[in-house]
């Protein structure tokens, strides 16, 4: 298939573009740095340099001998996203091209401004640059599960059947996000459930948990395509923090009680769903919502697990609770349905001892890398 | 009261300016004169002329002695918003500045970009100039019945209370809006609440209906004074298009079936409502939503009273059916709860065989101006 990735610099969209090119698909790649500029204006540097898109998909070329062709642009420019779909024709576009820091985009005005421009830009452009040179595209969209924040009822999966009053009727699973970020993926949804029922687009939205993991199949042939490894506390994941907390021998920063549990999934798995969702396009006039993570624990659970294995491998791993700079529940129910995926193929890689100890393991190699003043949360919620 | 109106131009905007400074609120208005551009563009240039906005504020001030501060200038640009919050010092903000055209949304990229960057900047703007400048201002925000749709189940006041296999909570109603310019309002208030709930905004958000109505206490004073009348298809709703139709002599156009309902109310009603809302602040941290109408009916039901009265006054009524531009369901379950405002105090002016009458006068007054180029339907939502 033609597949244009929007974003295809970042954590998942440069091991998106290798996995689908080893597949021998035509991969077509699209980014602005946007996430490598406010990396190194928030001095959050990922921890294994990576060379520039250009360069890797030289160096994927020369090991591999497949295409991965690149355009540094911004698809929020309307020309520039509108110039490319018609010039590729994709059959799917992979759409990542977010900005995905929820602490960037509680920092202040302009970085809220960025995240929110940038984000509804983008998906309101390639909503508008289907339809105009390729209305048959199927569109998969990377949501969030944070969408819906941390609701008191079971969430399932993006739609909810609502009786009221003895009538009944199905709407949009209602949302309540907890960071302006994962508010932009909200508006992008509503947004593309308003065309793609009125002009029959085709869209699959992926309401995506945390995802984990420092590697995958085609990185494994070369250091320099190794996925960004951020964790610091604007790009950084619980998951990446904890890893290098152990290896740097902090104590792992649990926000609070640490009751907070969340869907998480291997980025290997990722890949896996994209596939899948490529594979089963949805129809004319259908916004297809899946949740897509493989299990769900909370922030103590993973903390208690790095240490465990931390020790194992001979650290000395401590947990501490800090202030949680952000407004969320600590304590909480947590029940997300995520059958679509399994039922579309899916085999889930967990999140075993042995998996966090390889990380650990990838973590160490980087150790004199670690910059301990990346780690501790910068910014708060609450002003 | 300090109250600043945004969008104070309008068909809303105006009235409200000069109803609160002739109750003794210091007023301030700004406006960048979107709709006028976009009328003349488009070819859809109210019915009766009205002077610009710094002159209406004269004409005004010269019969009255009240005076209301213009400001002609763009929100949707932070600079501007956040410069006059900071000198005007906000107790309440009236927040009307937003495209507000449902057709001239659906026309194309362009106006659709326009709709979607106007006002969705001009919300974002707002919460973040008022956490600035003014963080204990209410917000009195103008959604739109419309954010519902027509939903099989009754339409509450703003939020749901959903039980879902044996566990409660409460949301934001579910939303659908059927043009691009209502769903930018669906966008707004998940924003709102998102902000209100993060950082203790006070907002209420008015989900208004059709408005209706060519007049009000202070515009009785000088026809120059008057309120945007617009009838064409791009600004005028139904009732204005009907009651221009009647007086042109040609057959009232409805929309398909014509068995779409929706929730309308008086201008003066309007002017009630925002005045209600404000006198009784939400709280901090509260998004108010209160559903702005005092009855519903179908548009056959309004064409039948346009016609009965129009006949009465010796006009000749047709009503004929047409294809319908939209994509709508035009026979459907419609039960908006509408109890809020009441409960504050408003006193219903309904659309009474009287009050058809009195606006059939008013419009034949200017008969002559009638341009029947305007009335029909110009943009199809399907493509």
């Amino acid at each position: 298939m033609r597949v244009l990735i929007l974003g295809g610099d970042g954590y998942l969209g440069w091991p998106t573009a290798m996995s689908l090119a080893a597949k021998g698909h035509d991969v077509y790649v699209i980014d602005n740095y946007l996430r490598r500029n406010i990396a190194q204006q928030t001095s959050s540097e990922a921890l294994i340099p990576t060379p520039n898109l250009n360069d890797r998909a030289e160096i994927f070329s020369s090991l591999t001998n497949l295409n991965i062709e690149v355009e540094i642009g911004d698809v929020a420019d309307y020309r520039v996203l509108s110039n490319t779909v018609a010039k590729v024709k994709p059959e799917v576009v992979i759409h990542y091209a977010e900005q995905p820091s929820a602490p960037y985009s509680m920092m202040g005005f302009a970085e809220a401004a960025q995240t929110f421009n940038n984000n509804l830009s983008a998906t309101f452009n390639l909503i508008w640059a289907l339809m105009e040179h390729a209305p048959d595209c199927h569109m998969v969209k990377l949501g969030t599960m944070g969408e819906y924040g941390t609701p008191n009822i079971d969430i399932e999966e993006g739609w909810l059947d609502i009786e009221h009053k003895g009538r009944k009727d199905k709407f949009l699973y209602p949302r309540a996000a907890g960071s302006l970020y994962h508010t932009t993926k909200v508006l992008d949804t509503d947004l593309l459930w308003f065309y793609v029922r009125t002009y029959g687009l085709r869209v699959t939205d992926l309401m995506q948990g945390p995802v984990y993991g420092l590697s995958t199949e085609e990185s494994d042939q070369d250091e320099r395509l190794l996925p960004n490894f951020h964790y610091d506390d604007i790009f950084g994941t619980a998951v990446n923090r904890f890893l290098v907390q152990a290896v740097a021998g902090v104590p792992l920063t649990v926000y609070g009680k640490g009751g907070q549990v969340r869907g998480y999934l291997n980025l290997r798995d990722t890949l896996q769903c994209v596939e899948l969702a490529m594979e089963t396009p949805a129809a004319k006039g259908e916004l297809r919502i899946l949740n897509q993570f493989t299990e769900t624990f909370s922030v103590n659970k993973l903390a208690d697990s790095v240490q465990r294995v931390g020790n194992q491998l001979g650290l000395n791993v401590q947990v501490q609770s800090i202030d949680n700079p952000r407004k969320e529940l600590e304590d909480h129910y947590y029940n997300p349905a995520h059958s679509g995926l399994m039922e579309l193929g899916l085999k889930p890689h967990y999140m075993t001892d042995d998996v966090v100890a390889k990380m650990l393991e990838q973590v160490i190699k980087y150790k004199d890398q670690i910059d301990p003043r990346k780690i501790m949360p910068r910014v708060r919620w609450k002003q």
